[in-house]
């Protein structure tokens, strides 16, 4: 490590609510355990566009500037003195959560939800769009050689899924899955569920043009649902429309015919009511979509229907390895995800683009990413 | 069984909402794996409330006159030919749903789930206030000597704590358990938390005399929720109340000293909230209690936490022999629970008192048991 | 069924050991659960040919005259009363055991380990090489269009597969998987294991055309252990083999390029202490293959890296609608198994060419079929 | 810390077969997460007795001078700087396996099956009969008030008992668990058992002081083999001899008179047998004796009965927590089985009486106990 030279650490800060700079931090030092990442593609996540406009997410708000970013990749400039796995210049995906290690979660093989994680982005953490970040080796997984950058800066959002539909809804063979939401993670989640085995990979989602891309990408069948009628609740439309994709579908109630898991990746109410009624009986619902924090449940089909339901937060041992593995294998393809690209210097418009949901030329946004500093 | 002998088959029999007679119903016949139960001791449910006051639950309509009851031990009378575990004369406690034993849950070790269960007093199925009732015979399970009949009785509501929080939430020892409701299957299901090694175990209420009563019986801990304020929504006011009873109680979000498991056993909207406000990260949440179909949940802090939710419905397979040893082994007591007795001719005011909750000598009802006809 | 006419019900019966004739035996009656199938394609097995040789296997004895034969397929002739889901016409793979559904083991979803279970050409229980067989309807499932009866009939084997390898193992994507043995089941196994999305299936076996089999068909690299030395003892020997394969295959004692899981489908005494020398820390071990009755282990293995070992007996609930499904997706293939084809009345050259290994062309026995009777 | 005074560090060092002496050594320093204890009762355990006559276990061999002994409590010196639980005066159980936290293992909740553990006095470590120890603040357990030092250093042989009981077969209540060894992970094993809640708890010893003593602290019922006949094979007696256990003691194949789990704490070939044919269908068997590394087992009986076997090896996250509070809530009591006791002087002496497994006045060893230097 005598040798190695630093430029300078550019970093892209949000100050406050639609205050974004760019600001030169000091080179992190590194430990014996940590490596430091030149970072070279970074996703835009929804979170971040959530912090840049409401400076906050529930109790987690941005009190001091805050780099932004957490999906990230890039190419090792040095390692620490104990570090044997990894070299400069090895090509990593970044997990961007460094965590105790000492806790009941660190040690139970739970470290998502260990209390004390320094998580990228996530206030008083900062985040990966910089130049220069630092990470515990064993939290930089080496790229295999048929994987790119970008790649790389994906296997954040895929981790997502694979957490949701393999270690915590542990999708088999032959099971029919059903997805709610056909953004980022929710087609991550139909690609996962999909290289599993699934056999039928059901997305449902309110925009046509997305339900086309699930339907090219990974899905086997796509709903629509239709409109709420006037004086109609909420909780009934959800009844309605999830009998009129049973219909439609020919999915059963109980049987291989059912649905065995409903992935709920958009966070609405009506989407996760929609989901209660539509699963199997014993069917495993997980629910990874973040939205309006209070939401009304049939309550009545968790219990006759014996549901078993999930919690997905981030992801947790062994999610990342497999991301990569499952990528590398050619079961999953993260490339058509990837719909617009800028360069550091253009972050904000990176992030305008993401927060409008389509680029100029009407392209919608499924995945943008920035360009690490030139 | 030739010379077996037959009384009369009189029958607590409803035929509309408040609508009950007794009537002779002819003695059934039983297949070669089936055995004739004569019905000793019956407990009031709940559920055979609802129907006399309502004449239905959900889904379920009393649309034809049907024998209320599912609560019962009683004697074997005769046993079909090809039944070798019992004999004429033996005590039994009746599991009360019969199942098509080829479908899919049923196979697959999870018979409650059967959508052809015959299940007593659920319309269309006739009950077991009734003097001779006809079960598969490995549903009629031989007491051993220590047991009364009311014990057998009480084998049921036992069966759906054991199924809750041994087979749902596989409480182990030195696990915290808090149970909201202290009603018999609330009662029940800290009986068995705290048979299984609960460290401490935590019930909820909101009358004093019935916490009073799970102290006095098998809780550690209790809780009185203290009033909504003006102005405020459930949802604040079971947050509130929560974080008041982790105050109280001193439990935490995480570690040996939060709560790790929830059985929710009143059906209330605000315990039901209660709940995912106080179980720690990674913990679980059995609901068992069926009250207001549609609630709203904090749904953030299942994902926060990754708890996982389970629908508890009934009971299966292993559920009753585990109850029954339970009791054998002096671990549960069920003694305490029956408050009320009544003979057959009574079964009006039986039913009567447990509306009212409360006899007139001012007796709380727990459970109140109808003896068979003499 | 009135209608429903029988032609004679010729059977192909082991009398004694190397005693084998066709007879006449009546008709099965089916009763309301129950269908009768006219056999069209039967596999043989290894235990079939085993109680031709020997007359019984371990405390299985032959001691009247038994029909062979369980791995079938065939044409639905009749249907009890209250069977609704198949019709004459139809044509099915038959599960050749019936449990006794009031078990145990029967309720808890584990019925293949059911005391009673009458099971095909296992003694005293007649097997399939009939033209009539009775079987309970749940266990007679519908072959999807794109399937023969052929592969109907290679279900049997393959649920072993399914059992060993998905039940049991629960192999997951990206694991590697070891399988001892290129016969039947291990080519199966391998298959089930690829189709569960293994990322190294590694075949091991002593003939080189068995090996070469292996990897035309689903096995990722093979690998043909060298020969005992002189005085070497077999522990000895298979501790050398072991650490042989892993130098030559890059095979690690942990992490992810160790050897996940191992199924024993060769019941050889060296076979299964390599597969413990073999196997990763935290590894699985399922035995499926039965050969020596006793066998030495270095146990102090399964201490130090806490193996899991599981026996696999025969296939229990959900097997066979597995093994159906990833035929018909495509996702194994099962023609290249079947190498040898007899009429019902050659039924007797059929056993002899699989006892032999191969027929008088040179080609090697995997699986050789016996159409029913014309 | 600054005021921290130190003593000597006595320690006792093995320098060789049959070779031990006092030295001084350095006190350790301590790290920002670990702490310094001052050790006060060790155990003895039979691989140190066995390091001392062998200078060895298996491929972990003695090349340098190393201090012995790992079961140890002690009073807490100083803390490392970001340590907030523990303070000095601090009265801690040691978990003597410091891990590396970043391997596959550690961070999947499997952490004893570190590649990396520094193990006390596992070569090339040192182990605890010294005045200071340091370990990692997370692996020091304080003690509750009612428990003893002697207690605290029980808690590492209770561990193994309670990870092969608790965390690896899982025992629930109203299970049959037979135990085979009654030396002291043999009866903590049954005193985990119990207090978990099973049925039976079955010893089987040959010695039958051991039986008696099994029986007056957690035994349900005891067994003696008998002797092996002139010519029988040891394979043949322990079939013959499980059988005769069977019988004598009621115990079925299958159901819930069946032997539910197996922990096999002996070490020897006749008993690992013995398990294999006792166990019921579906059983479990747990191998924590370490004893001849190659024994002959009957394999036919896991298959046909689908045994699941697997191997403990020392205990991992949660065990050393649930060891202290079974004792705290006097569900296990552990003051009957130290049985000698020793000053640090004497620790040659107290080897020997353990060697010999009994003091000079015949009293029998189960724990040796070896205070700290004053």
């Amino acid at each position: 490590m005598a040798n190695a030279t630093y430029a300078d650490n550019k970093s892209f800060v949000l100050r406050g609510i639609e205050d974004v700079v760019f600001e030169e931090r000091p080179v992190p030092e590194i430990g014996p355990q940590d490596v430091l990442v030149e970072v070279k593609k970074t996703g835009i996540c929804g979170s971040d566009v959530h912090y840049l406009v409401h400076g906050r997410i529930g109790d987690f708000i941005v009190e001091n500037p805050m780099v932004l970013g957490h999906e990230s990749a890039g190419i090792i400039h040095s390692v620490g003195s104990k570090v044997k796995h990894l070299k400069p210049g090895a090509r990593v995906a970044i997990e961007p959560g460094a965590t105790c290690r000492i806790c009941g979660p660190c040690k139970h093989g739970k470290y998502n939800l260990c209390a004390d994680i320094e998580f990228a982005a996530t206030p008083p953490y900062d985040g990966t769009l910089t130049r220069y970040y630092r990470v515990p080796a064993d939290l930089a997984y080496e790229l295999p050689e048929n994987l790119s950058l970008e790649d790389g800066a994906m296997m954040e959002p895929l981790s997502v899924g694979i957490h949701s539909v393999s270690t915590l809804a542990q999708v088999k063979a032959n099971q029919n899955v059903a997805v709610f939401g056909a953004g980022p993670v929710g087609l991550l989640s139909m690609a996962v569920a999909k290289a599993l085995g699934a056999r039928r990979v059901i997305a449902i989602d309110i925009q046509q043009s997305r339900l086309d891309f699930a339907k090219s990408y990974s899905a086997t069948d796509i709903f629509m649902p239709g409109k709420m009628q006037e004086g109609e609740t909420k909780m009934a439309y959800s009844r309605r429309t999830a009998q009129a994709m049973k219909d439609q579908l020919k999915l059963a109630d109980a049987g291989p015919d059912g649905v065995d898991v409903i992935i709920e990746a958009s966070g609405a109410e009506v989407c996760i009511q929609m989901g209660y009624w539509l699963a199997k009986a014993g069917g495993t619902f997980v629910q990874v979509g973040m939205g309006t924090p209070d939401v009304q449940i049939p309550i009545t089909m968790i219990l006759v229907k014996e549901l078993t339901l999930k919690g997905s937060f981030r992801y947790g041992p062994g999610d990342y390895a497999l991301a990569i593995a499952l990528v590398a294998q050619n079961k999953i393809d993260l490339k058509p995800l990837v719909t617009h690209r800028f360069k550091f210097e253009d972050a904000k418009q990176a992030f305008e683009t993401t927060r409008k949901g389509r680029s100029e030329d009407g392209v919608g946004v499924i995945k943008a990413i920035i360009s690490g500093p030139e």
